[in-house]
């Protein structure tokens, strides 16, 4: 019985523009149809005994996990909140007690929830055999064979050899100079960390309790205080934060003398920036890799992804990175996009939204996206899902007329209940109390004109919520 | 008496994706809160005796040049429409009929709508001197003193001394190649052909009658037929299409023994491109022309231009332009910017629209913005101007919702009139005859939702239209 469990912590600022603090790397179809976190499910899920993945992810992303599972049919071993992030040792730990309640002999399978793996059969076999390292106690480090000196990664030197593929871990090396990885590179006894990892859970709770116990307690008594809110488990938020916030490589894996590894060529990248998705991505004959609609002359070695209902046209240019979004554009040289987090960091100095939200903000209810805003009213496109409802509230400082352009809505306003089809419209006073709601099996889009004096999303009384955010 | 003509034929592809089709580079104010014919206008107008100016347009744009001469509060001498493109020689003809008619004596300073002049002081002693030879019959090309070996101008080669800085023409000369035009600095003899130009009306018809009858002949007989609708001059479109298509230079400057040159430093430029936009505009430290919301991390010598409620990141980059529109973003390198045309034969060959028009289409009643579009819907910000009214129409295949969030519109809807104040909303059945008025003295601003099956601009019948396009 493998048990996978996807840590979904990353804050999302590598690949901003498309990236966001609500909407990270992990949840975005970089590559493909489906988004890198459902990739990870998807490959978790068709490994030989594999039981439905546990997610621990933020308060902030819980309806993002919850519907991108439900998307593509996966089901559901919990979804763990983390109240506040404190690195991937108390994560792994909460994961861990989460299993052993259920079975106590579960092995965990650990997997970042944001890494590309092209190779899955390797990456299967490299599984089994971690897995039968683990009913020996071993924990299990998986370790990328180098194909280049990479400066950007830890590695891993291996040691004794226990087995055809597997070793003891000998240490763990932090990102090298360009000279050491090329020595590491040429040595073959040295692979990349991949933050991926499978042992026993109770082991791991075994030697969380001998070399960091303060984690333990802490996420012991986190778990013990858990609440379930729907699909989510929600443990307890002060005795999760005074714990230590600690990688389980420095917490545990550094520490122990049951760590080892075992190295594998399976196509692996963790997409840690522009450049490497240029990398790892499908080109054409000059080096490019487009998406969306881009019109180019004399262009090379080149990323460049247009927004929906808009073009990008290229004239002379090589080794540039060019992403748009619906309210901000990237145009950075390739070899320079590790400073988007300058960039990102400047939008928070500067006190603005653009590293946080996307213009299209997700709900658990469906979507809005602000298409206008002019001194004093705003234009929405609201989508809400089949079976969805937004909160029954009120505003007090803006009046909102909908028309119904796509689905039936259920209309609550005030003390009335009423259907809006295609081409209907209704008006909702300031201050009446309302709701909108599917009851349909098809998505409700309607476009909402808001007209007043204050148009921010904080002007809202929940009274009723369904998602629980009264 | 001095009467400014003012040519704004031009195509506006170069600037693209700035200027489109509809809205080329002379309506743009791309140098300061002026467009580049209003400044043009306005240079003209602060000439010693300068008269109202006559303009030479295109049917296409004399809504703009209405308005724009308006927004300036520029009387208006005349709004000539060029039925077809004839190059410059035909369009000047239309011009000294038109002066001639009223003012047998009038001198005429033909001046390009879309020419930058930073040093008014040296234009307007060059425009003194030129009207001085003008008395004595010559026909005046202003003549720029290089101050680079500029590849991308036709070179005026001045030859005997008239007057203190005027000189016979010795030959106009093409493009040069890069020596050529390093020997033509060097020699201090050469100057650009700005395309500007000095002479009595009357003298210009008189050496086109010698030189190019037939071109004459043409405008005579167009000019005959001329219709005066609005503010506009329509003259006679089959008439003018037979003439001759030919430019000033050829037709009549490089033939008549009459032609002088006035050289002239006045800090002009063409901004023929957007490297001679960046050449020409107040740069920072590093080189960089910035406009709008741009965040930049290492980035030199570039042109980024940003467009309303988008911003533009850079990191790393030089030697770019960068310009952004609401459905379309350049990047190119600078020194390859001339290729913009190639883009926009791309356009045109793929039937595309983003080189006609921009996604915010100006009407002569005010403006729309489709700000948004779905599979059976579309939602568009209308904006009527004081006084303005659209025409009464009926669509085949939508119905409207109109949503008012600025102003008051008076709507006709079948047989009802009604007004519709802020934050009050009203529905356009399919079918219905229907129009929107502005009576007060702020503009209107509305929300159009449109829903139907069919959704272009072409599902219209105009039954009524105060700008004679019904």
């Amino acid at each position: 019985m493998l048990h996978p469990v996807i840590l979904s912590g990353g804050s999302g600022s590598r690949l901003w523009p498309l990236s966001r603090q609500n909407l990270p790397k992990q949840f975005l179809a970089l590559i493909g149809e489906l988004s890198l976190f459902q990739e990870t499910v998807r490959r978790a899920e068709a490994l030989p005994g594999a039981q439905p993945p546990v997610t621990v992810c933020s308060e902030e992303h819980r309806f993002m996990v919850g519907e991108q599972l439900q998307a593509i049919g996966v089901g559901n071993g919990g979804i763990l909140l983390e109240p506040v992030a404190r690195n991937t040792a108390p994560a792994i730990a909460l994961a861990a007690l989460h299993l052993v309640a259920k079975d106590p002999q579960a092995t965990m399978l650990v997997m970042p929830a944001d890494h590309l793996i092209e190779n899955e059969a390797a990456f299967r076999d490299a599984v089994a055999h971690a897995a039968s390292l683990a009913t020996e106690g071993w924990l299990v480090a998986f370790g990328i064979r180098p194909d280049y000196a990479e400066t950007g990664y830890g590695y891993i030197l291996r040691g004794q050899a226990l087995s055809d593929d597997g070793f003891r871990i000998e240490k763990f090396v932090e990102k090298p100079e360009l000279a050491t990885a090329e020595r590491y590179l040429a040595e073959g006894t040295y692979a990349w960390n991949s933050g991926m990892f499978l042992f026993q859970a109770q082991r791991y709770l075994d030697e969380l309790s001998r070399h960091a116990p303060a984690i333990l307690a802490a996420a012991r008594e986190a778990y013990a205080q858990a609440q379930t809110d729907l699909d989510f488990v929600r443990v307890g938020k002060d005795a999760f934060a005074v714990g230590p916030s600690d990688s389980i490589d420095y917490a545990v894996m550094e520490k122990t003398d049951r760590a080892a590894v075992v190295p594998v060529s399976c196509g692996w990248s963790d997409i840690g920036s522009w450049s490497s998705l240029w990398a790892v991505a499908e080109r054409d004959a000059d080096g490019n890799r487009y998406e969306g609609d881009v019109i180019s002359v004399d262009t090379r070695d080149s990323l460049v992804r247009a927004s929906e209902r808009r073009m990008i046209a290229t004239i002379g240019v090589e080794d540039l990175v060019i992403v748009d979004t619906p309210d901000a554009t990237l145009v950075a040289r390739k070899d320079r996009v590790q400073d988007v987090k300058t960039i990102v960091d400047k939008l928070k100095a500067a006190g603005r939204q653009e590293h946080l939200f996307h213009r299209k903000v997700y709900r658990p209810w469906g979507s809005y996206d602000s298409i206008d805003m002019g001194e004093r009213f705003q234009v929405k496109r609201i989508v809400v899902k089949p079976g969805a409802a937004l909160s029954l509230q009120k505003h007090h400082k803006r009046a909102e007329h909908w028309i119904v352009v796509s689905g039936v809505a259920e209309v609550t306003c005030d003390d009335k209940v009423f259907d809006l089809h295609e081409n209907e419209s209704t008006y909702i006073p300031l201050g009446s109390v309302h709701r909108l709601r599917n009851r349909g099996t098809e998505p409700v889009e309607l476009i909402e004109v808001q007209s007043g004096s204050y148009l921010g999303e904080d002007d809202i009384v929940r009274l009723e919520d369904v998602y629980g955010r009264s």
